[in-house]
């Protein structure tokens, strides 16, 4: 199956050619980005600022401008900034195109799911209401921000044993969430930002469509409340999280390992080619997760869960890291992909 | 008035010495350190760590044992680890001496006052129970734990205008909390680390204390709940803070600003030395408090509070910073002692 | 006597203000930046950068446009970009205004003198030649690139007593070098970056002219060679470059360090208000200079020396360290004029 | 062929263990630490500190001391501290190992090879004079300095092709190298710390007698000089360095592309296990060799070479980054070790 890249010059963008280059289920057929890159080899335009080589076998595929006339795919993969994508995406998805997004322009909207794989796969049949809702032969699926990303799937299996009556999440993010000219080293060497613009809402209402229950037409969230508090870091990937949670149901810190630690989905009954083996990892030392030691925990896929421990007023206490360009971001879209293709929704 | 510092050497040794020097109610009158700096001048002894140049006048002072009867002055400040600190600050404090101690080892002994000189100046009759208790010509008073110190500044009007039900505090604290040489650059470059031994419990009691009522023989805590969660981040000096508050009677944000921007206490009404004008610094900005740009302020002994913000679960939310080896360390201790000085207390 | 500020806004321009405000010799009359900002009161065009709180003398003042017509003042300090100050600068000096550039748009220009005041200040009687050539009233003096400044004052007594062969400098420079938003944090967080556009020309160059002999018409560089490397390293303020010489006469270690003690210029003669005490700080710990302990050395204004050393191949090494945007920049432009205002050449 | 690890708990021991838990060549016999660790599993022993997981290969053996008598093997890597190395290295040679060491204690004897296997492979054959001159039935052979390796194996093909005059060497180096406690990020946070003891002789002196000629009896070093100036800093891992060259030979900038780019060794005629294809890796984009990207290159083997360019006073300049941890120590030595069993040295 012939897919392509929306955006493929910046660094999410990369992120997704690293993982689309030599997929199982995959052929990368095109790479799209602006009118300054289109028109040059890839290996031109785009300064490739992961740590991997560029691979070669987009070196010296021409890039394309970002136009469904001029894509040749069956689904894109779109990590185009958000004000951009609120135009283009639809007219992919109007001629055809499934678009998985990594742009928060449709988040919210009602019959677009914002899928996390392992969370929500039954999500996916929104996009049938989607499709009449619109009149659109493709469709659109959105990653969720890449904040609640690792949270929510740490929280899964918490609201299947025990349900959730609040959570409070600080975050400490990492630099690369704002793209690659995002955060000057002036202003995070040595500092902490206490602010990223329109993070907390997002983290605050993703999480509980995300963990919504789909009733054959639509999402009702899920009913329990999140505050957030989110700061930047001197960090190059990966968020870690500090979250507060009150249950319903009491559950010894034991079982709250225990069902994070058995906690498998339906990417995993698939065997789907990038799903990690245990979504979520928990570690016993004391002083982990650690976003260098952690990031990268199955392949940047898995979560990794520490420190989780009573709270002196709510029920219990844990800290989550997840690699925000992998698990929140490109690696999630290609995991849903995987999964559409599998569940022959496509 | 004569004082002396002990442990010396050392970054918040240092830090007193920075405040001590030419200070208008103290002559710096002796050094002391561990054994293998004894006997040298400080000069030789001493690794200046702090930006600012070691002042000429300590470099040829001869640092002395940690030892009571080596030791001319009337005051004593305690930069010593808190093992030897348990061993050696009771010996100080029956020879006579005022030990104004920056461990943690006494803190929680219900007849030594944790002192925040804005907070719980009344506290410092507690002094003459503990001289009671223990029959001591001298005693002992000491420092908050450096997280909390900033805190409970932060939430003292709150407390007093509209009563706390509960507090979660995320910190995200600097390197210069573990000592000099405490966090290897191996560890914390490009890293959070969620853990720091024995914080989370120091937070989680000692501010109910400093807050709490002194009935003339005991402190009685106060009566509300904290939970912690604490963070070492790549950032030199100063702990960033995100904290959820609960309180008993509403107030608005407008409010909440107006009593922390308002809040003066008694070393502000009498005007000693090193009491910053607003113990309380209230920024506007959306992206305010920053450890970089902010942990001077006051020289060191303001904390400032930005983003106060309605909470969508509890009542409010903010972020404070305090310099953690000034107003969380050796500043507060100096203030402390000017307090002594200006009620009589000694 | 009044002075602006051209590009105001930036991180050079706030550092002019903060060393304008309250100067003895300078009323800071006028404050321009780009369209985007003028209009609008200082306090809301600007985001204020600098550790030191934005001055209150400056958030009232509305930002004039870039252009001579607007602008009241007898000297005009820029901190503008180098194509714009390419077009602007002489229109400022057409019109009478002195004209104290921060950029390297007319540095290497036969007329223009690149001033360290203490190093050249003989060289600011070219700038009769310049306003002849030009028939201009008014006139441009640069400072260096902010790498050569601090090389320059480092040799400058080395050239005086021993005469210079060559030097060899690889530079180890602060992000701020390029600007606030220059260097992304995801570039060089945990990295060297081993080039910066053009820099190593300037070096190469700068220096040659800036020890040359002003003959009365022009200047005649000195005559020897300068190899660098240039480096960008993850330190936000003070460049750091390791320098190896060879010299003409042979002068020992001793003799070496004496010269650069000993150090002292017209500035210092004529107690300027910015001129540091000594230009040259020579330390003899075996770790200095560092930029974090040393940059703010006599106020910004002094280099710091350390570790000079017999070399195995030329004849001797060392380290010197300069704050870039304040001896390199701004704090150097500011020391210019005061050396105008007191030699009465305006 | 069974090998030990000597100083395995530590960080250069870790990269030992990573690079010979499944090594074609050699099995993992045992694991020695220091009496701290010795007698408990290596799992409970060592804090694991590279991003790579702890092989679960190790976490049961138990840890030895470091004795010869209670090691079992053919080999032994020795990551041993210098003080402790210098001691117990010759017991371990004397009892029949082959001791592979990575200390500096025994590098400049003159019957001890210091290898770099690309470099001097021949130099393995004074291993008989030092069996004969010790009268031991093993031998020692070492490492070079971290810094010095990624120099000389860039400098090889400079040498052979157009001889060298001389060489100037600007460091700046990983925190890695000082060990994993070495640097504090209260040290090297926002800093350059411009001198590591001993360094600088230990650059000046192994290259040359790495690049000497063995003439069947005893080495005779290369004869040209070598000025270097080490920095510190804030990288986590790979050694960037600014060097200068002056040849004997002139050569066109593309020809000393041309013999770096082509550079072979024995290892790669060999196809030694861990033999990068490439020895040196010549990057032409104008801002490489960049440590964060290029220092897994070969999979921390390679070097990597950018910025060739004239030099205005000697022949030519470059940057070149090595993985001071593994082609700088570790890898180094299992290449080593994997060359001496291939040409059956043992």
């Amino acid at each position: 199956m012939e897919v392509a890249v929306l955006g493929a010059t910046g660094m999410v963008g990369q992120r997704f050619i690293e993982r689309l280059v030599n997929h199982p289920f995959f052929e990368l057929s095109d790479l799209a980005a602006s009118s300054r890159s289109a028109g040059k080899k890839y290996g031109e335009a785009a300064r490739w600022v992961l740590d991997s080589a560029m691979p070669k076998e987009v070196k010296n595929m021409s890039v394309r401008e970002v136009d469904p006339k001029k894509i040749n795919a069956e689904i894109v993969f779109s990590a185009l900034p958000s004000e951009i994508a609120r135009e283009v995406e639809p007219k992919f998805a109007e001629e055809g195109f499934i678009v998985a997004s990594n742009a928060s322009a449709y988040r919210m909207e009602k019959d677009v799911p914002v899928l996390i794989p392992e969370v929500n796969p039954e999500h996916l049949d929104l996009l049938e209401v989607q499709k009449e809702n619109r009149g659109w032969d493709g469709c659109i699926f959105t990653d969720p921000n890449c904040s609640i990303a690792a949270a929510v799937v740490s929280l899964k299996p918490i609201y299947d044993k025990f349900g959730i009556k609040s959570v409070f999440i600080t975050t400490m993010q990492a630099v690369s969430g704002a793209g690659y000219a995002g955060v000057p080293s002036m202003a995070i060497t040595d500092n902490v930002i206490p602010f990223i613009k329109n993070e907390e809402k997002k983290v605050e209402t993703e999480g509980l469509k995300i963990l919504g229950r789909f009733d054959g037409k639509k999402i009702i969230p899920a009913n329990f409340r999140v505050s957030a508090s989110c700061n930047r870091v001197p960090v190059l990937d990966g968020h870690t999280e500090s979250i507060f949670v009150e249950t319903r149901k009491k559950g010894s810190i034991e079982e709250v390992k225990k069902v994070m630690k058995n906690f498998r989905s339906l990417p995993q009954k698939l065997k789907l080619p990038t799903a990690p083996e245990n979504p979520i990892i928990v570690r016993e030392e004391e002083d982990r997760p650690q976003p260098r030691l952690d990031r990268y925990a199955g392949k940047g896929m898995a979560v990794t869960v520490g420190r989780i421990r009573e709270d002196s007023i709510l029920d219990f206490k844990y800290t989550v890291l997840g690699h925000n360009t992998i698990r929140g971001a490109a690696g999630n879209s290609v995991l849903g992909a995987e999964l559409l293709v599998k569940t022959k929704k496509i």
